[in-house]
């Protein structure tokens, strides 16, 4: 009975793995899709997201599984709802990462993001897709140092967010209607992602520190 | 034992009950400070989410120490992590009214939405704002009839959103780069509102189902 409880906690832990590096994947390929105007890449990442909801459901289902079957005690049960938690937070993530492919797709051949504004959404994304990076490695690794690190990246997409308004609200740039809203929606989406991304390392950082706690305890020998 | 784990659910129904009045509150509220201007109702929209968070963590806390002290089984289980998901729901609900009612602070004494579009985000917000009576409704009647009704009202919402966009992208209603930003958003915030209204309505079916089944095979009589 241990033993199999032990290989479930191992299949929920490499399953959050699995969707961390799809959500990574996502929002970098949305970036590029943005940045480049590549309609192939913009509807690969939509067509990804099927993927990551599918993983969220089955990760859902091995906690229900997990909490119903194991009636897991203290710091378990706080381990089981933080990936339930997670897996919704890392979903919301590919739903964003998938409006903003969107957004490249629905202006092909053209680049959604006009002149001006394309450094600083360019930059937006790379820090965005950089958090989805060490987000994936701070599922992987428990280094919970990283958390950190994601923190710092979330304060630079809020500043660019700041200078995006700023431009927008520059009457010398020149901008069509259309590319405001691009522009606004586009910025407002990776500012998004970087919320979830910091909301899901510090669910990762409780996780492991009350794994932690655990083992100190002599409790489980969790994998997450 | 029995008896206080049925104060308990009740309990966690009733939080529940403040929190959909809360969030149904709060969308109404911003609404009216979106479309009047109102500096003071935007202000108290704006301070009353706070207690709207501090309601999903008593509900959060309330989840928690039910599972982990009385090892709920199958339907218990599922109406304890459904109530765990609408807690998130709601908090997300509550933050988008504040949002709208920050839109309006931002622009006071002006209102937020140009002339031209106003009539369309009243209409979208009357819609959000009957989405979170509804809401709210179904959480205290368990009507689940409810549920359609607000999935049509959604349906308003996401029509009147392709309106706003039609009308941004119509060159000859006059409207300043600002207006378009607040414009983007507002429409976005209030139809995220109505996505979120959805899920919620599905998950409290979920749990009122959940109950009858469980009650007419004998088992627990759940509040929710």
């Amino acid at each position: 009975m241990r033993e199999l409880y032990r290989q479930e906690l191992a299949q929920l832990g490499a399953e959050l793995e699995r969707m961390g590096r799809g959500v990574s994947r996502a929002i970098d390929r949305a970036t590029t899709a943005l940045g480049e105007a590549d309609i192939t890449i913009a509807e690969q990442t939509i067509d990804a997201d099927e993927r990551l909801d599918e993983n969220a459901r089955t990760i859902d289902e091995m906690c229900v599984h997990l909490l119903a079957l194991q009636g897991p005690v203290a710091s378990d049960l706080r381990l089981i709802l933080s990936a339930l938690r997670l897996s919704q937070t890392l979903e919301r993530q590919g739903d964003l990462a998938r409006h903003l492919a969107a957004i490249a797709r629905s202006t092909f051949p053209t680049r959604s993001i006009a002149e001006p504004a394309a450094g600083l959404i360019t930059r937006m994304g790379r820090a965005a897709a950089e958090m989805g990076a060490l987000e994936e490695r701070l599922i992987i690794t428990h280094d919970t140092s990283i958390a950190d690190e994601i923190s710092r990246y979330d304060d630079t997409l809020d500043d660019l967010q700041v200078e995006v308004h700023r431009l927008i609200g520059d009457d010398s740039v020149s901008l069509t209607r259309r590319q405001i809203v691009d522009l606004t929606l586009g910025a407002r989406f990776l500012e998004r992602f970087g919320d979830h991304a910091v909301s899901a390392a510090r669910r990762v950082v409780f996780i492991v520190e009350g794994a932690r706690e655990a083992t100190s305890e002599g409790g489980i020998d969790a994998h997450l």
